[in-house]
Formats: C-alpha cells, structure tokens, sequence
C-alpha cells in the first residue's frame, strides 16, 4: 500500500487560475513519489468575503442555512477546477463535495461539528489511481443539508480526512513558511520552528498566530496526527511539525511570543461577593454573542470584588451595555473600561519543568517601562494584557530576553 | 389541498440583489392567494459564462464531469440568496439544490436526460408553507456526480419538476412579454400570442424564436401541462399559454413568422445517385458534431443528383472540409456554399386545414423580389432559404400579409 498524505492549500494559494495551475504541477510533482494524495482546498481568493457580502445585501443577518447553501460554492468551484488543472497536465484526478466525500456533520449551521466520514468513495478512487481533491470547511447533516464548519474549517477538513483515512501526515500549505517564535512583522530575527507541540501550538494558535485553528490541533492531538504548517509557495522549506511532546533539552523551554491586538479590558467594580455572581455576568454576555478573553476576579474586599475581562475592541460597546445593565441588576457600584489594550502571551511546554520564566518576564517588561494590567497563566503560557502601544516593543524585548531568535 | 404553481425564472431576473428581491417580493404576493409555490432558478446573470472563461482559462476543453461540478454552483448561488429574501420579508422558504431535491439523471455531463424526480422532501416543505426553491439546469446521477442538462435546461427542470410534482401548470418567467407572432425588434406590431400549441411552438422554438427550448415543450407536450411564457418584469401581461391543440375559428390559420440568421447553404454536386449515398455524406458530418437543418435532395438527373442542406455560418468551414472529403470519397463532382443565407419559418397549426398558404407565402416572397433558395416543409410549417439581407423584410411583408397583427 502506498502510503496517504492530505494536504490542504487555502485561498491565497488558489486566487487565480495561475495559481490553482501551479498548485496542480505541485501535485503531480507529489504523485511521481508513488503517495496517494488527497487534497482538501478553501475558496479561491477572497470568494466567501464577496458572497457574504452578496449575502447581507440580501438579509444583514441571512438564514445560517442557507448562508451555508451559498458559502460551500466557493469550494466546489475550486475544486473543480484543480481537478481540470491536473487533467489538463495529463493527471489523473477527480473534486468531490461533502456530499460526495460522505463527510456527515451535526446540524448546527455555520458551526458544525464533523460526526462521521465514510471513507468509502475516496478510498476506492485513490485505488484508481487519482487524486481526490475535496471541498474543505462543509459538510451534510442527516437531513442532507449543507453545513459549514466555521472559522478554520478547511484546516479541519483536512485534519479530520487525514485521521479518518490513517494518513501518515497532513500537510496545511498555506502563505507563512511555517510558525514563528514571534511574529516575523514585528521581530526581525523571529525563527520559523521546526517542531512544536500540540499544546503549545494550541496555546499559540488561540493567542493570535492564525496559522492554524485551535479546533484542529484538538483533533489532531487526539489522534496522534502529525501536521505539517508550510508555506504553499516556498518547496524548499520544510515549514513546522506539529506532534506531541516529546523529550527536549531541558534548556530550551519557550517556544514563542505572540501579541493579540485590539482588545478592551471591562471592569464591574463592587460587585457584592456571592455566590453565582460571576456566572450570572457572563450568563449574560454570552447572552449577547460575546466571547470574553481573560477574566479575573480579585479577592473581596469587604463583600465587594471586582471582575475584570477582555473582549474584542468590536465587541466593547455591546458589552458595555450588557455589562450596564448587570451591574443594575447585581447592585454593584460601576462599569469601567479601557480601550487599546493588548494581550501579550509567552508560551512554552519548558515552562512545566522551569520555575522563574513568569519572574524574568515580568522583569523584562518592567526594565522596558511597560505596565501589566492583567496576569493570566497556564501551565505552560503567561499572558499580560498591557498598552497597545508597547504591544510590538513587549514582543521585541521578550524575543530577545529569552533567546528565542537562537535555535 | 392547494393548487401548486411551478415557477422558473432565468438569469436577467436575477442579475442583482435588487432583482433577487423583487423575484422575492412578487413571489410572497403570488403565495397569499393561498398556493403551493415550487420556484426553479437560472444562475444570476452572466455567471453562467463567467465560469465557463474561468474554466477555459485552466482547460480549453475542460472535463465535463468537472465542468459540471463547477457549473452547478452558479445555481446554488441564486437559490439560497432567494430563499434568505424571502425570509428576509417574513415568508418561509428553503432552497434545495439537485441532490436534495432528488433529481435524477443519467451520466451524460454537459447535456444529461432527467431520469426521475423523488418528490417526497419537495411536498413535505410545501405542507409545512415554504416555498420551495430549486436549482435549475442540473441533476445527479446514481453515482452521486453532478450532472447538467445542456442548453435551456433550467426551463426543462421546471417543466418536469411541474410534471413530477402534477402542477396546475408552469410558469417560464423570462424578460420577453410572452411568444410573439414576429420578433418585435423586426416587425413592430408583431403581437404577443394570447395562445399557442405545443407543436407549434416546437416549430418555433427550433426556428430562432428562443424564449422556451424544444426539449422543455416536448416534455410539457406529453404530459399535457399548461405552460405560460411571461415576463418577470411586467406584472400585468398575462403572457402565452401553451398548450394542446384547442379547436380554433377556421380563420385563424398562422401563428407566428420566425427568421435563422447567420446560416449557409452547402450543395454537392453530381452526387452519383445510388442507395446509401446521402447516409455517407451525413454520417461524416455528424461525426464532426456538425448540426445539419434542411436537407434537399432533387431529382436524379442520368444517374446524378445534388444535395443541398443548412448549417450555421460558424461551422461552414469544418462543414466543407469534410464535405470535400466526402465528394472524393464518392467520385461526386463538387461542394458550392453560399454564406449569409437566413431561414424564413411560418408556423401554424391552421396549415392543415387550409390549402393556399404556401402559395400565399410564395407570391408574398415574389412580389417583394425576394428570391427562394430552398423550401421545406411540414404539416404546421413552412420554411424557405433566402438572402440575409432580405430576411427583415421577408418577416415584415409576411406577417402583413397574414394579417398576423390582428388577434
């Protein structure tokens, strides 16, 4: 048997037909090392932004089942045009939508869950000799309507192809060369890992380095999947392998910082102490489709806390107004907020074995006149939320203090 | 139960959000008379072709399984921006595309035959109050491909939707006001058609009149549905209805006049007169996907005949390459062509009770020194080949001398 690859490109890769040609000559290079190559692919370009676009035109808020409807074309055009492009080139290749790769989802439209893949189909035509190139980010419920996995979903296609299918690896080939120790805009020196945890990567992936969706590095731990970050555009670099922890050199200990920007951080001052207090808060922001970041709670003073979170900069005003109104209800004292805050995270599986990594940050920032307003930890992050304007600067100093441009 | 009314409207209704919405306005007001409403939907506009260039631009004659995968979007596009409209305006809708609404074809890509329709999801949304809205143009086949109907396939999926599902009748919502007499751009008081049969509208539709595919009217014919032709953007006419052969006033005689532009006329000369021959020469053209309308074949003349036949201007070259070929292969003389020809049709199902019509047409044609190339003809219609310069003309002193302006 020869062994399976799954590799998914995403939009940038595919934008023109140019592109979707030369993504072609890549596979059929790929298919000349006797693999069997299955292919997951996102939109061309920018397609969903214009379709949602069409969409709002229509409804500012359209039916998600019908946004799905619409969405999942801008996958099926792809690919079936890479399935042209390797013919063309005198491959052998065939495009399969959801309904046809078998791909079985839960019916929560526009984030849905996969529940089943029968592999049946792909495996038959990959005995044929093809590669089988399938629409990423959608599925079918039971009741055969099309659903949408949400953000990230290609990525998770393609992970859940690959553990459904036993690939040897899965490969997301994408427009970064892989994962960075920082962000490669803002440090100069950042270096391009060759491996990273799962957990670390998760830690990463939700800490703002987009490369790849914290949904599928869960399912690829889970199953033990090795993946592959790689840059669609450069052959020669091998990009990041992502896989479980294994034996390090004690000494090296971080993996990477990472900077989410556009945050606000939300204070309710003088909420009385009692129980259900806090669920009762965010019982109603949640509510209100908001997604909270860090949240703390001091230690009462005097049957009054306090509780701070972040949000989203664009979800600050509808939080303000939900968070109002609980105030009133809880007969706490007040609301504030601060504006053009950024989260700040060094993560790292080192840091289990290491004690004073979370001292010499917070030290590092100290000597660069930076002040922290909020401290988060896990076992193997720490995040600041700090100014907006320090973000870049705190990311520089921490990337250098430990050493993370040195391999 | 309530009466159910199939409707189809094609791309120039739906070319911008703003269309979409009005096909959604006038669809609510047509659902509070209390019907079942099935709506068969065209891509919008010019996606159709603006795929098709994408595709080229990766093929020049791209896989047609693929094509059809791609194709197939274009529709899946229009029916979910409609059904979110519609919610939009506070009805119930919800949009299926080809699997779902389980349509069935045979393999055939680019031009498959409907094989059968399950119509169990379709009715168990409509008892539930939706309006149903399903893609046009495409079907599946039982390996679960996708597969497209060909030319004015949108039309035919509405009519055996409505044959499927035993409509009241189907409505082909199109941007002409309904089947007219003469091509208004032509004869300025051509009239739309109140009525008009099947058969005679079969006539017209193969000869340029291109508001409704032969194939939609064939279909509508066997299973004796009504179908109307109206415009999806004036509200008040009625359109034409077709339908079977009505007794008429014996006076009412011709229905309509149409013009083929751009043909050309291909005769072989001193084609040796033996049983077989014009087989041969047909079957070459036919193996060169070459469409052939008239066909002529004079009298045998000391064991020596011509044949004459039609083809459209654009595929006159291969036409005489293989005719060349063909009087060679059968020691015939020669191949003359005549290029900018165009086919002068008059329709009607009165020509069967009525002697005199071809010789009316004849004098008419005479009397403006128009001259006749070639005449065929049929129990409802009468076609002649004469100069493209002369075929407005033609149209306009026939359709006087009919009287066909008068109801």
């Amino acid at each position: 048997m020869r062994p399976l690859i799954v590799q998914k490109y995403g939009g940038s890769s595919l934008a023109t037909s140019d592109k979707i040609k030369n993504v072609a000559y890549r596979l059929m290079k790929e298919k000349e090392k006797d693999v069997d190559l299955v292919v997951v692919l996102s939109a061309m370009g920018k397609t969903t932004d214009t379709l949602i676009s069409l969409a709002q035109e229509i409804s500012p808020r359209p039916c998600k089942r019908e946004l799905d409807m619409l969405l999942s074309t801008g996958e099926q055009v792809s690919v079936s045009l890479l399935s042209m492009a390797i013919k063309e080139l005198g491959g052998q290749a065939i495009s399969l939508n959801a309904m046809q790769a078998n791909i079985l989802t839960d019916s929560f439209h526009s984030e849905s869950q996969i529940l089943d893949i029968d592999t049946q189909r792909i495996k038959t035509h990959l005995q044929e000799g093809k590669i089988v190139i399938i629409t990423g980010y959608q599925g079918l419920n039971k009741e055969k309507d099309i659903t949408t996995l949400g953000r990230g979903g290609s990525d998770l296609s393609a992970v859940a192809l690959a553990v459904a299918l036993k690939a040897q690896c899965c490969k997301i080939l994408t427009d970064v060369s892989g994962v960075y120790t920082a962000d490669p805009r803002i440090v100069s020196d950042a270096r391009c890992l060759k491996k990273i945890t799962y957990e670390e990567m998760l830690e990463l992936a939700s800490m703002g380095a987009k490369v790849l969706h914290a949904r599928s590095v869960e399912l690829a731990q889970r199953y033990d999947l090795e993946v592959y970050v790689k840059s669609s555009f450069d052959e020669q670099n091998a990009g990041t392998l992502i896989e479980k922890d294994v034996k390090k050199m004690e000494e090296i200990t971080i993996t990477g910082v990472a900077l989410n920007k556009n945050e606000a951080k939300v204070t309710l001052v003088g909420v009385p102490d009692r129980p259900g207090m806090a669920a009762e808060v965010f019982t109603c922001l949640a509510e209100a489709n908001i997604n909270i970041d860090i949240i703390i709670q001091n230690v009462s003073v005097e049957g009054f806390t306090d509780i701070s979170f972040t949000v989203k900069e664009e979800d600050l005003h509808v939080t303000i107004l939900v968070s109002k109104e609980a105030v009133r209800d809880l007969e706490a004292k007040e609301v504030i907020f601060k504006k053009n805050v950024s989260k700040l995270t060094l993560v790292g599986v080192g840091m289990r074995r290491h004690s004073g990594i979370a001292a010499k940050m917070f030290r590092c920032l100290a000597d660069k006149n930076i002040n922290i307003e909020m401290i988060s930890t896990s076992e193997i992050k720490i995040s600041c939320v700090i100014d907006q304007d320090k973000g870049d600067l705190a990311v520089q100093a921490l990337h250098k203090a430990f050493e993370l441009e040195k391999s």
